[in-house]
């Protein structure tokens, strides 16, 4: 029997504050996945993990990330700040699990590239190190950020200057095989997991239920 | 042999319309699943699908999610600044295809949730409707909103006041296991994925390397 939970204001504000960062990181759903890629004026590179990377526009193509008060990617925001640039870079099954180390506290003068064991790859669209072992990537250049006063985080937004996607992956509608090229999804703080095509459908439409794409490309194929 | 595409800003600019909207739809990475559940002063209820929800943070447990500047999602954008609630609906399986029929503009004396064979449900906590479909659900209660001048969305923030979570699903560390309830993720404008658990991590920590935290589980169970 399936008994359901229903948590309510007053339980959230008596839960110890793991648990509350646990059960509320899981309930938003599954989420992206991305290594930032950054560098700071001397010279130094960064990498952080994140999972609040949402698409905000296509023309111009706009991604937004949240910055959490925290002292760890502190210099993710300050590079970003001070360079204007930083790169997005997919995490794929192989990559694991040092992704997920480049989340531990280094200190200030290490690069979570040699902690980590990934290697920067430079191209000419910007100075912010790519993440090399990452198969779909992008440049991003800084474009504004907003303070959000309820908890101190900042929403953050950069415009995609460069994607850099292998062939195969990419359909003849624009569409990125993420599956194929292994990009994985996080939920909570820290479970990783792999992706199972169910179906893709066409545009929406009133009265009209919904055909398969997915389908209709393997019919034809 | 795999041949990497650089797609730069001046092939974006000349990029048809509809192809952009799905390569970068596709580049910011696996995404949450959600239908938003709204009614109007009038009572008329409205279900949106939305693949933008970010975690804010925990404490409280704020969600952000984006607007874009389109029609289809109006009416959930003014019922919520207009009722300042709503409910986050996690999308199972079982729930396609009409969770993907809920994105279609249909008219404006129709509720989706007869359109597309939802159901109403309503707790005490607040007066927008959950789906009963969806197992795992939130009620939200607006808290901010953002406009983002770079392409007119609109960047909203919502407290969860209630989230209701079949307890078989919740661990005793807060974590909730979205793979067992079924909840999906979507990637692009039309890809929906169930996934497949690789591996939770233990917190990270310089010089450590991670740990597996459901290897652990399943080992002491």
């Amino acid at each position: 029997m399936n008994i359901t939970k229903r948590i309510q204001s007053q339980d959230i504000v008596s839960m110890p504050e793991r648990y509350r960062a646990t059960l509320f990181n899981s309930l938003s759903g599954f989420k992206s996945l991305a290594l930032i890629g950054t560098k700071n004026a001397e010279g130094r590179t960064n990498i952080s993990v994140f999972n609040s990377i949402v698409h905000i526009g296509a023309n111009p193509p706009l991604l937004g990330m949240v910055f959490r008060p925290d002292t760890v990617r502190r210099h993710t925001l300050e590079n970003i700040l001070e360079e204007k640039q930083y790169t997005i870079n997919h995490v794929h099954r192989s990559m694991l699990p040092m992704a997920h180390q480049a989340s531990a506290k280094f200190d200030d003068d290490s690069s979570e590239f040699t902690e980590c064991g990934f290697t920067e790859e430079y191209t000419s669209s910007g100075t912010a190190p790519y993440v090399k072992e990452s198969v779909i990537k992008l440049m991003m250049h800084y474009r504004m950020h907003v303070p959000i006063p309820l908890n101190g985080t900042i929403f953050l937004i950069g415009e995609i200057i460069e994607a850099i996607i292998p062939e195969s992956y990419l359909q003849e509608d624009g569409y990125v095989d993420l599956q194929k090229a292994g990009t994985l999804t996080v939920a909570g703080l820290d479970a990783y997991f792999s992706t199972e095509l169910i179906d893709r459908y066409a545009y929406a439409r009133p009265g009209v239920l919904p055909h398969s794409l997915a389908n209709r490309r393997e019919q034809s194929s």
